[in-house]
């Protein structure tokens, strides 16, 4: 029982967003990138364990006991989950993920975002995302259950988060602790929400993120996406450079840091960026994030850089041979160094 | 919005209770009755839109339009949806289903009901079951969208629901009345949550309506099953009779009527068939009900016995061709004859 006290006393380790781009296959609709999710919740598993080798030897007791191809071997026997569990040794982590291919097209093509309930197109776009989403949300589960790691979905709007013009108005956050403390991984997502003065919105992961992180106070937030991290232009131009720090003063402006070689204003070569990959909403919200002390690193999935983000790695300096965006408080980064 | 404001104060015509036996084959793990839940499903859809014959030839507007095989054609045409809205015509019904092969094994194998987190198999269990249930409440929420039934599918743990050594302590229900409200039909389900004495435990269906139904004052609640109704005795058994009407007493003490031939104790008889199908705890949660003064209808699944009791035609005095038992009030039948 002191355990178990002392678990739920812990602190949040790390609140994790799994971006949609990063485990599903974009242009391809309602396709999961198999490969990327079983590296991430690899890794997942590790970080939580608190990345020792030894750890990440001990036996995975799989926990999809589902029929579904993949799922864990039944019957489990009891003893092999034996007395001493590993969950213990656990640190505190939230998930949350986008939807990928999953849900876009179901919203885009009714306009769930614009609101109007009335309009029966909308209603029904609102049914036909949310059953995408909560399918892609099933699977994120299972396959972090299947490594072993005890992930509970919770779906936004069945936990009451609604928004007023598409900004958080109410948000029961209650049970996403109590099964942090419960020694659970709350897993969330982008979902489609009422809203009070437009009936009802697409409430995203990265919002979703922000208002967790000002209540929980995680120790540092993750971004996995499908590029190393954020650039000064789009990655697909051959001479974008990766920003290796965002620097956010106290009244939420922001500066480049620790690249000798440009000095160019942050908000205006990102929103050129905006168009390919809302990366805007990602550093406004990350910002808001690194305003309250937390630090956050925007970071490609399933890589040794992300393993490392998860890990705790880049909390004091940023290694030299770490690749990603690290997105901290100007007055945080005087602290450490 | 003169329409929508007084959709939102209609009074709540109907809880359905999905038995899992009725939806799913119970002795194979994970295998739902298609056919059972698609009829069920259509159904749903007439006696919601009043149960005539006129708007049963409406064309279904399908609101799954995932890939997966029986969604709806994509992509659907704005057009298609029109501007006059059949929903609009909806009754508001509330849905909960059951797990049958669903969940069950998982719960069952590691104990989930009988609490006690630290356990780790307890633990795995509880994700396990929970991965199960959630996967057959997003398959019956499709097969209702299928039917242009605009559903949301809503998980009891996500929405706060807990226990104090099993019986519910915390319930918010504030965002399936906003479902309601909302032109929705919200799809709740027999779920693992917490419990404040035990850590955790399964809360079952029937619980969740009885509370509902205590909150929320529907006009009658159905629960479908897989038998009949509510037998004398085990329905295998050949002698078996099935009960017609269950009056209830203030006190909550249960007499048979209707039945001239037999005058036995309910309370024991149906104590003996308990062991091959948890009625006592149905009819102990029926009989709760109907003791606010709403009738109860157990009535076999995916039959025009159903079909008539969904669409509230057993609400007077029960035809005689109607085959299902009715729970009620003693004070209601005196009012009613």
């Amino acid at each position: 029982m002191e355990e178990k006290q002392s678990y739920a006393d812990k602190p949040l380790r790390c609140i994790v967003k799994l971006g949609g781009a990063a485990i599903t296959w974009k242009n391809e609709m309602e396709k999961i990138d198999e490969e990327n999710l079983g590296i991430v919740s690899k890794h997942l598993r590790e970080a939580m364990m608190g990345g020792s080798t030894s750890t990440s030897s001990v036996k995975v007791l799989g926990m999809d006991w589902s029929k579904t191809p993949g799922s864990a071997q039944i019957p489990i026997t009891p003893h092999e989950f034996g007395d001493q569990s590993t969950f213990d040794l656990m640190s505190k982590f939230i998930i949350v993920h986008g939807a990928g291919s999953f849900g876009h097209f179901q919203a885009s093509r009714s306009g769930v975002h614009k609101g109007g309930l009335h309009h029966p197109l909308v209603k029904a776009g609102f049914v036909a995302t949310r059953i995408s989403v909560t399918s892609l949300n099933l699977e994120i589960v299972r396959a972090l259950a299947r490594e072993g790691i005890p992930s509970i979905g919770m779906s936004p709007l069945a936990s009451g988060w609604s928004t007023s013009k598409r900004n958080i108005s109410a948000a029961d956050t209650s049970q996403v602790a109590k099964s942090v403390n419960s020694g659970f991984v709350p897993v969330l997502h982008g979902d489609a929400v009422y809203d009070d003065l437009q009936d009802c919105t697409i409430l995203s992961g990265d919002v979703i993120i922000r208002h967790l992180a000002e209540l929980l106070k995680p120790e540092y937030v993750v971004f996995l996406t499908d590029v190393l991290g954020v650039y000064d232009r789009p990655p697909t131009d051959s001479s974008a450079v990766l920003l290796r720090e965002i620097a956010v003063d106290e009244d939420g402006s922001w500066s480049i840091v620790a690249l000798e070689h440009m000095n160019k204003q942050v908000e205006i070569t990102v929103a050129a960026h905006d168009t390919t990959g809302g990366m805007v909403t990602k550093i406004t919200e990350a910002a808001l994030i690194a305003k309250l002390g937390i630090d956050v690193y925007i970071v490609k999935a399933a890589t040794d850089h992300s393993f490392r983000a998860l890990n705790g790695e880049i909390r004091g300096d940023i290694p030299d041979d770490w690749l990603g965006t690290v997105i901290r408080s100007s007055k945080q980064k005087q602290k450490s160094s």
